[in-house]
């Protein structure tokens, strides 16, 4: 918050910015930033936001409305600080120099390295900037792009279905449809909801998923996340994820910490981690899962087929505690949304 | 429900009826029951209800307070089937045949083999009898007597408390305070409210508990439950368990169906078994679970101490199913509420 800063307007434009970062994609590179452009009485005069990677930044958007003499002298409020960046398009900071607007209003700090630096541009150029502003619910809205340009690495997202009493299947291995059909019309939108899907190759050996994001009649969402494959076996060449119309990524290795890298690289903001236990225990025990979605069936199953396996935690001290946001009824089944709080956070 | 062959008078006498058997203890030999007396106008002469083993029935309560000449002809409107039997009192029916009463109209059949046929006791006297009005809701407020009756077994509740991932101890045991005090207060009340509590004479050896139903100050509740031990191995004379203010049960054997008579023999009608995995599991496995209370805090413990262990599931369509009733939010854990779905039920 900067409320002292800032005119009623300009909380008023920043709310409205938010809703307008709404707007743009939440997967991808880029984030979903809005900006409301202000005359000198305090009227709106632009809005814009971004469309997503390849397209004009929310700045240049909301430029792009006005004439040169609107620009002038006007006061940009845009949601996350003005990029200075050239990357597929040039530094918002220098535009808004170029066009001579008077004042900039954001909320969040840009934290990506190649990216920062925005707001000490305009300053230098004698732009009166003011930052923080409705920050906190910036920082909420961008969470998992932030903690990805903070870490280097993608917001992972782990997800396990089980019985209530923690088993992923019985003794045998079967496991379809422990979880009603609300459930797994959730996982979808999840899964639409992420830049990728990550799986074990034990799950596509044992299961031969299609990892595809549908509806309930089968259909395909709009966003399909990419395929990505963890694991030192052979995937068979007949193997559905070969259908899916994105081109798998196949991690030939169990470094996790790596894995998570070359995601990063490959543009990959967000994943979801699906299978298996193995691979989903092991993004726990290296802290590595920054959000869980636990689907628990009214089922009791017993045997050893756990939906989580060793976590290495040997006594009570080293327990991994959660944050609980939201315990949901869906269908019979509950959805447990949560968090591993970080030690010493 | 048997609303047509009553009057508006009768039904409302009955949900009050309803009430005051909720007056009495929940526990112990004989169930709670209501009686409503009524006159030949339909207002309200007399109300009474059973306050436990050894005192006077509902009907008995209601009849002491009306004079002779109020008896005569009047309608008794009762909770359940006035009984036939005669034990530490005499036998209801007779009681209100003696007193000359002109009808009785009942909710639920007496389900107890020596203390039924009192409907039919009365009818052969002349006196006007209906059965089944609210027949529901009081088979409702007795589900756990009703149970009992019926199986000649006490009704079992099986409570755990668990990990989100299932598990009730880190890998070196260490398990102490894995849920939070609003669960803990939460176990007392479910033991106050229990005849007997039941625990293996594994978890006396490893955990010496007390067994008693305590305050989260630390008093003793009013009702305690008769401490209840199965198993083979001996427990040492300085266990906690010999400080509890009831005699425990020791059951030296472990066939949990003869358990379940002896107990049943002894009295008990509602059973609470606590501890630990292999004894919550027999029971589930053996399909002797009635409800289950599942107590879930937000942490992750992985490794191989399960909160259950076998319950005989080798094959998914082997699955226990369960109803769920309530998913409670205790502070940070959940308490789940539910009941196995008995198979061809």
């Amino acid at each position: 918050m900067n409320e002292l800063d800032t005119t009623q307007a300009e909380q008023a434009a920043m709310r409205r910015a938010i809703v307008l970062a709404g707007n743009g994609p939440h997967y991808g590179v880029n984030p979903q930033v809005g900006c409301v452009v202000l005359d000198a009485e305090g009227t709106t005069i632009a809005e814009g936001w971004h469309r997503g990677a390849g397209t004009a930044h929310a700045e240049v958007d909301a430029l792009s409305q006005l004439t040169p003499e609107q620009a002038q002298g006007s006061t940009f409020v845009v949601t996350l600080e003005p990029c200075n960046h050239t990357g597929r398009t040039g530094p918002c900071a220098q535009a808004l120099i170029e066009a001579g607007v008077g004042r900039v209003v954001y909320a969040a700090t840009d934290p990506g390295h190649a990216s920062s630096g925005g707001a000490q541009r305009l300053r230098d150029a004698g732009i009166k900037v003011v930052g923080g502003l409705l920050e906190d619910e910036v920082e909420e809205l961008l969470e998992e792009w932030m903690l990805a340009a903070r870490l280097h690495r993608p917001h992972v997202t782990v997800k396990w279905a089980s019985s209530f009493d923690g088993r992923a299947a019985a003794t045998d291995g079967t496991s379809q449809w422990i979880s009603g059909p609300q459930s797994r019309e959730r996982v979808h939108v999840q899964r639409s909801a992420a830049d990728a899907i990550v799986v074990g190759t034990g799950t596509v050996l044992a299961d031969n998923p299609s990892l595809t994001a549908r509806t309930t009649s089968g259909d395909l969402h709009d966003h399909q996340p990419i395929p990505v494959i963890i694991g030192k076996r052979q995937i068979p060449g007949d193997a559905q994820i070969h259908q899916h119309p994105l081109e798998p990524l196949v991690i030939g290795h169990n470094d996790l910490h790596a894995a998570l890298s070359e995601m990063f690289d490959q543009g990959i903001r967000t994943v979801y981690v699906e299978g298996g236990p193995t691979l989903a225990s092991a993004f726990i025990a290296q802290g590595l899962a920054d959000r869980l979605y636990i689907f628990q069936a009214p089922v009791l199953l017993g045997g050893d087929k756990l939906a989580l396996g060793d976590l290495g935690v040997s006594t009570l001290s080293e327990r991994i505690d959660l944050e609980v946001s939201s315990v949901e009824n869906l269908g019979d089944d509950i959805l447990i949304t949560a968090k591993p709080i970080r030690k010493g956070a």
